[in-house]
């Protein structure tokens, strides 16, 4: 079966309904395009579970600050196109801007709280850019299910808390970081790294690594794992830290001594990319 | 056929999605009960217009301010759903408070600018918590057409705002204004009115009966329409003024000439009581 490729919003309202009238599962994989292994594991995941996959592609511009990078992010809708068709996906729902956005819009899905620290403190226009951005899409796309990557955390717990509060019965689920053979959590930004940053990179990584080591090793001190994860980031200069936290895994709050689940989590600048990764402490992570 | 009350959120998405598959068009008329004419004049419109109509009564918390008649506001269940059965309502989806907002809710659905003035200017929670329901409502209910009263007129322009830019789907139908036998717009507010009030009360309707009369002669300066106004409502020196406005219909923008359509917007206090009227200026309004 070929990949059916739906531009009009109003197309793809019709095809969800009449897809989800004739009581089909529909998985959804949104996504901004540029994909990766990563992507292509969620559309595995979707198809694993739901009857039809719906990926779909959009740079979704409110979600970039002013100074960030909307105008640079990569675009490769051919290679995008091509290795879902490969991956038995049914439907891309690919608008443009202007379909999505168009004159005289007015309207702002926010979740607060947890959309104050991390990514949220440090980019403020993205979380409410997500979740504006994914409101519309799960109208569009009257998923069931709505597979993101744990990559962002935060955007994963963000978008399940805004679909829970909203009503829309979409299920969120977060799947596996997917990663590169030196343990670089896969990501469209990654394309920007110079050769040499694509080696300092691995430091995310390294840093989770000796986080998780402390933990099993039976450190809970919330502090300790961040000044472990702080000493392997300042092995490489060149990085600009973000943040770098211990966090319950669940609510996303700061913790003093670890009971339940927690994420270890980074976001630093390296050059002109931000990179992100983080990792729920205890679990495997061997690189 | 007897109206059928849905009280659980599960219950009542499962049902539209039912009606939905069949093909059913449904109608909506969300409501905070206490039911008038008004309400029924938009059930009887959706019972034109679907196949089945589904009211709901929830008094939304998130639209009244902390200083509001949130606690006081009138609750008549029994009559309510006697009246709605007596229009032939096939549904009424009547949830409580801790299953719409259940501890933990963090989000938040706004429409920018037209928020900003009118109603929302005296009531900040108002429309923010208008949106945030109807957003949560509709992915409920999920109907077809939406029904409001043009009474609360800034109201239906932003939830309109909301459900396009949005992509509910939902169209959002706005219903004439219905009025008591001496012009007063119905309201469940009213019932707070004493028989002086009551009395009292009938100064808006004739303030915008005296801007309607000044526009049929070709009067086209808003501030000499709203000055008429004005006149009118000061020879009852018991309201409070909150605003007088005449605007775009479409966008709620002042307006120095009126050239296209034109609303004439009033509210005011009486004792503890808060009413709003308004009008097209060059329809009829004859009282």
């Amino acid at each position: 079966m070929t990949l059916r490729i739906v531009e009009s919003p109003r197309e793809m309202r019709k095809l969800a309904e009449t897809l989800r009238a004739e009581g089909k599962t529909l998985g959804f994989v949104p996504t901004m395009g540029a994909l990766h292994e990563g992507h292509l594991s969620l559309v595995r995941a979707s198809r694993g579970e739901c009857q039809v996959t719906v990926a779909s592609i959009f740079v979704n511009p409110t979600q970039f600050g002013p100074q960030e990078d909307f105008e640079r992010y990569p675009r490769t809708f051919e290679r995008d196109r091509e290795l879902l068709e490969r991956e038995g996906c049914e439907f891309l729902f690919a608008p443009n801007r202007a379909a999505l956005y168009p004159e005289g819009f007015a309207t702002a899905v926010r979740v607060e709280r947890m959309t104050d620290r991390l990514c949220g403190a440090s980019r403020p226009s993205f979380l409410p850019g997500v979740t504006l951005v994914v409101a519309k899409l799960f109208n569009l796309v009257r998923p069931h299910i709505a597979f993101f990557g744990q990559k962002d955390y935060q955007q994963c717990l963000v978008v399940r808390r805004m679909a829970e509060d909203l009503d829309f019965g979409v299920e969120v689920r977060m799947c596996p970081i997917v990663r590169e053979a030196d343990g670089l959590a896969m990501s469209s930004r990654n394309r920007y790294l110079s050769v040499t940053e694509r080696t300092q990179a691995r430091v995310l990584v390294r840093a989770l690594v000796e986080a998780n080591r402390a933990y099993l090793s039976g450190e809970r001190s919330a502090e300790r794992l961040i000044d472990s994860m702080r000493d392997v980031l300042e092995t490489v200069p060149q990085a600009r830290v973000d943040y770098v936290e211990v966090m319950d895994a669940g609510t996303l709050e700061r913790l003093n001594r670890i009971e339940g689940k927690a994420a270890a989590l980074l976001a630093l600048n390296l050059g002109e990319t931000r990179l992100i990764d983080n990792h729920i402490l205890g679990e495997a992570l061997d690189y």
